[in-house]
């Protein structure tokens, strides 16, 4: 079975972002001041082939461990959106 | 009120996603022939400040159309998670 998995990877809080600090001033320069903070990270959408939801889950958290996240800066959250 | 937008942005289906292809063949290569297809994405959490969720939608719709998102290549879904 297909499953599709969603992973949200956001850098931690209280980390400086330097990418959300410059997009947060271009909203602020084009009259957006309305726009008090940005944090910019990273959803990734996994198809995973696995026999029930937890062994989909098991190798979404090690593609997250080896790969996808760098846990000294980021916070990952995963989650099974459906099968595929 | 500080209302915290959450804004999913994806390459649009069907469109080329070197950079999830990239990661896809990584993932394989070590291992994780489970995974069939990853697709990367951008999630940027805005604080708006405004007097009701009706209008931080409208600001953060503004932010996604004039800054955050490239209709052509992207498609993005907006979510108000939560008061900040």
């Amino acid at each position: 079975m297909t499953y599709e998995v969603s992973v949200n990877i956001m850098p931690h809080q209280g980390l400086l972002d330097p990418q959300g600090k410059a997009v947060h001033q271009g909203l602020n320069k084009i009259g957006l001041a309305q726009v008090s903070d940005v944090r910019i990270g990273k959803k990734i959408v996994l198809h995973i082939d696995a026999s029930d939801e937890k062994e989909a889950l098991a190798i979404a958290q090690e593609s997250c461990t080896k790969v996808l996240v760098n846990a000294v800066m980021e916070t990952a959250d995963i989650s099974i959106l459906k099968l595929a």
